[in-house]
């Protein structure tokens, strides 16, 4: 491995990358896209982009979900819940699914994510063409009532302080790329109208169901 | 979206994955894992990394490269070159390497990581199946005579203060998965040797070249 080896022509240094964000997507058959699911908890984002991976998926598409599970344990295991914390979080998510839009995935996100600012800095850092902003909104009652973690119980008796809808706000985006009425629209409802419009926009198209 | 509907059986919340580590492998047709190459400045990881990703392309495989270029700016851009920030980088990029492995993704690292502790911990987080340890051995004069991007250079002279090699340790790995004397063996050999390693440990197989 000599220098002139790594060396082709005479300004490109030979290590950098051949295989390309688009051969990947060449390979896939779809184009890699962050899709960022937003709102309240309990309002229907990780059972929505877990649903909607599903469908991805039969159509024989590369996919992968982030959550809390599989990140604040992880990547943001050194981070708390203070704004700064949550903000940096929001940020590392946003750095790490724009590597996976380069690596040809469609990366689906079920963050609360309240700030309108962090998400717009997402939406300028992964690139406008890449990133699909939905908005999952249900009144509040009803995130309430569904409570599948016990979450709201425990920031109404103020075991939790600082819990978004109770005592922290949440920034509902003015343009998202999506608007589901989580609370009232069936599931199905909501999953068909994410997947139209990943073919609207371009990230999947041409699929055959594979039923895999 | 009623909560009957996101509840399968009686303990498990429906919002939990169903696409799968295994499900995304058998789509892929090979295993994820992560394929870390350590190794001074200049002794041919990122070379490698790239063309090993290129041969694993061409047989059809999901891969993607993590180095200084997309991770530094980025996901680690708040982190400078202190002990503990290098830690903490490398940290970061082997859980979001995890994260690739998780997507069925064969994920190829370049980082000096010259801490024998820090590419443990990796070891042990990324679990001994899916992590592939490979020491790019080379000696220094020779990193040092190719010093493509002149840091060498400005580390003799000090501008550089803290430089694996130089002023800073590398700690070699005792039990690599794989020694590549990358000074002396050509690049064709050692990114064969991978490749070969890849299928010995049933990362891939029964691929086709697929000439894409």
């Amino acid at each position: 491995m000599t220098m002139e080896k790594t060396r082709k022509g005479s300004d490109t240094v030979w290590h950098h990358a051949t295989v390309t964000r688009l051969r990947r997507e060449q390979l896939n058959g779809h184009r890699g896209a962050v899709v960022w699911f937003t709102g309240l908890s309990g309002s229907g984002k990780s059972t929505l982009a877990h649903e909607v991976e599903e469908q991805l998926h039969r159509l024989g598409a590369r996919t992968f979900v982030f959550d809390g599970d599989n990140v604040r344990h992880g990547l943001c295991g050194d981070l708390g819940f203070s704004i700064a914390d949550r903000t940096e979080n929001i940020r590392r998510i946003g750095e790490m699914a724009k590597l996976f839009v380069e690596a040809g995935v469609i990366a689906l996100t079920a963050f609360i994510s309240p700030l309108r600012g962090d998400r717009e800095r997402l939406r300028r850092r992964v690139g406008e063409n890449d990133f699909i902003e939905i908005h999952c909104h249900c009144p509040i009652e009803v995130c309430e009532s569904r409570d599948v973690k016990g979450l709201y119980r425990r920031a109404r008796t103020g075991e939790i302080k600082e819990f978004t809808g109770i005592s922290l706000p949440y920034e509902a985006p003015e343009h998202p790329d999506l608007l589901l009425e989580s609370g009232t629209e069936p599931l199905q409802t909501c999953v068909e109208r994410v997947v139209a419009l990943l073919q609207q926009r371009g990230v999947i198209r041409n699929f055959e169901e594979r039923n895999i």
